[in-house]
């Protein structure tokens, strides 16, 4: 309250800027906004929309016909704005898609229904009533595509473009507040055999999406999900069940849910089979891998945005771990010769988007930005050249056009120039 | 892992609805959704829609002429579906909202401005761009009308009928993840002067609609808000800017925030004067009250709602408090014979929705549901007889309409019928 003592904390003292709008005026020149039409606003009270100066929206690549298999229905990818973002919920609007050869269907939730069978004592048949009745839980997850932030995926070449936003680097991750019933408790009314090892989930997408899942991860934290950020599944997102495999990757986590089959090895399905396995340098595939890794990305100010003075920014970010919670943030201001801890913002949970921030004076000068992240095992997201020595050049799991680079989980750099331009810098 | 043991934890061994879904079928008979026609899917792309199944919108009075003052424009207030929440998020498009004869005006963010002045060293005026280069915050808070979960305000009369549903009686309180700045920290920018003790607060919409808040509380814990749930503030919430007053009565939060005076004293706006000053017993009327009491209410089974067989239901409801985080909720499924713990779930943050839940096996008998909770302050939500005998009858701090219940932040109680019918009992 002793305006003394606030002066420390001053953010604006040297932001020309500002200081030339500072007034002494009173607030009566300010304009009042008209009042809109009556049917504007009444259009807006059920079910309110967000205003028409709001222009952020999904991008992606709606068609990849080159890439298709043979009578494959079309691919689509559209990544989430992530250099819009606030805090930690993506809007389910704007939760990014990667749709395998499927649109989503149009499920009446009075006629879906989910079957429990395979090595089970009781198979069940449940419907969206029946598992609304069981005790639910809500966990903030993330659920993110393996092939974000790689070139890899659908509209993978814009990663590597100096002019790629964040939302092209790293837009194919989105944070929800899940609700739904742990498939523990369901598969326990179903009864597992001791000869029951893995799952296959399957959904009711015209391909049958399916998934091999270790039942251990299925007992441990999975999810029948009927609702995110606090109203039903959005189609797009699996309505009106999503499997949610918290912090594997995304191909797990099967939407419109319909089956779950106990099984004692994984099936080699579609995905398993022709587009997840990965290549090493030494030749090997790697199949099954599940858990992503620490990542962390600075939103703002990201590709293709613009310091317009120097001065004081608050540099943040998203930060997440297919491990668990984030337990620390670094970012570098200086091309990576030093880096500081950022603040982590609450809430910090597991295999969940964490928001990071640091305070920063630029000085007009070149230089590069940079978040490290490291998760609550202790695991640290590593740079772009410890990503290459193990991984080597890779080739592409989807569809074997080489890669340039396979980044994973490395640290992002983002290039400011003397203009206040901001460039990606993996390129 | 072991069937045995999981035995213990079956929830639907009771259940005759679920018995005879019980199949040992392949899932060869499930119907696979349809492949919907192409137009409707590229709709959903770039900002996703929810399912046309999903019907929970909003619900009040649009209208009320019989009580506006003379020249008033309309007021609406528009209730939020609680009986359909899902953890403790309140999807955007469905806060609630009570608008005292405006509608939401229709801003064009680079033309808005925050004018701080009054008892301050450096007057200022803050563009949308110059706000969120300054440290931000990410919470979650409820915003609650004062007049919620009473029979006054808009829709009142609804409140005391058997057929209301947790909609009619406690739809007038949403919770989100606000995103924005301390207001300490713009106010210590512009240099608060010794003398100043409380400001008033100004929205941009027909009426400038303006609120007194002690200086205190605004270097407490208030925020300019420009994010709501990952993306910016609804029009219909105050877009571009909105004042977030954590756990006070909703009217300080105030939309569309064009203006801040550092003042000496309370001024007598139109909301202090006309329309919040509330009767006591004695005669004697209250004014400035400002923060909300624990409440807390089971929004699953709640009224309107139909329990469809006996067997096992997961209880759960929302509770919060304007004195900080919840510490605990009880539940009583016995007409308050009987109290248990329910389950508090993560995340439980300060002035926050929080969800809770409790299994419960309903017996097909009648029976009344109550839920009671204590904040960290350890103040316990009261009874109605308890609230009675504080405030007695009361009088429409809105219009001078005869209240018949001021219950306030009493407990709810939720009559079960033997057909399975919840009704409320606050009638």
């Amino acid at each position: 309250m002793n305006p003394k003592q606030t002066d420390r904390r001053r953010f604006l003292k040297n932001s020309a800027a500002l200081a030339g709008l500072a007034v002494g005026a009173s607030a009566g020149a300010l304009p009042v906004a008209a009042e809109p039409a009556l049917e504007h606003v009444d259009e807006l009270h059920q079910y309110g929309e967000r205003s028409h100066f709001v222009e952020s929206v999904r991008v992606g690549s709606i068609n990849n016909p080159e890439r298709r298999l043979p009578n494959e229905p079309r691919d689509f990818g559209l990544k989430t704005p992530l250099q819009d973002s606030a805090g930690i919920i993506t809007p389910s609007s704007l939760h990014y898609i990667v749709s395998h050869g499927y649109e989503p269907p149009d499920i009446n939730p009075r006629d879906h229904r989910l079957l429990i069978h395979g090595m089970v004592d009781r198979p069940l048949i449940l419907s969206l009533e029946d598992i609304q009745r069981l005790p639910s839980v809500s966990r903030f997850h993330f659920i993110e595509c393996h092939g974000n932030s790689t070139t890899g995926g659908l509209g993978g070449p814009v990663r590597i473009s100096p002019d790629a936003t964040v939302q092209d680097t790293h837009g194919s991750t989105s944070c929800s507040q899940w609700t739904g019933v742990p498939l523990a408790t369901i598969l326990k009314e179903a009864g597992v055999q001791k000869s029951a090892t893995w799952i296959i989930a399957e959904g009711a997408d015209q391909n049958k999406h399916s998934k091999s899942i270790p039942l251990q991860k299925a007992m441990d934290d999975a999810l029948v999900a009927y609702a995110q950020n606090g109203e039903p599944v959005r189609p797009e997102q699996g309505y009106p069940l999503r499997l949610v495999i918290p912090g594997w990757q995304g191909i797990n986590n099967v939407k419109w849910l319909r089956r779950i089959d106990l099984v004692d090895e994984p099936y080699m399905g579609m995905m398993e089979i022709s587009r997840y396995p990965r290549l090493m340098p030494d030749g090997k595939s790697r199949w099954f891998e599940f858990e992503m890794g620490p990542k962390s990305v600075i939103t703002r100010p990201s590709g293709g945005q613009r310091l317009a003075t120097q001065g004081f920014y608050e540099i943040t970010g998203l930060a997440w771990s297919g491990g668990g919670a984030i337990r620390r943030v670094e970012v570098s201001t200086d091309g990576g010769k030093t880096w500081k801890d950022a603040r982590i913002h609450e809430p910090i949970a597991s295999k969940s988007h964490t928001r990071f921030s640091i305070a920063w004076n630029w000085n007009g000068e070149e230089t590069m930005l940079q978040s490290r992240c490291t998760d609550d095992k202790g695991v640290v997201q590593p740079s772009l050249a410890e990503v290459a020595k193990h991984w080597g050049t890779d080739i592409d799991f989807f569809r074997k056009s080489t890669l340039i680079v396979s980044d994973l989980n490395a640290i992002q750099p983002w290039k400011v120039n003397q203009d206040g331009s901001v460039k990606n810098a993996i390129f």
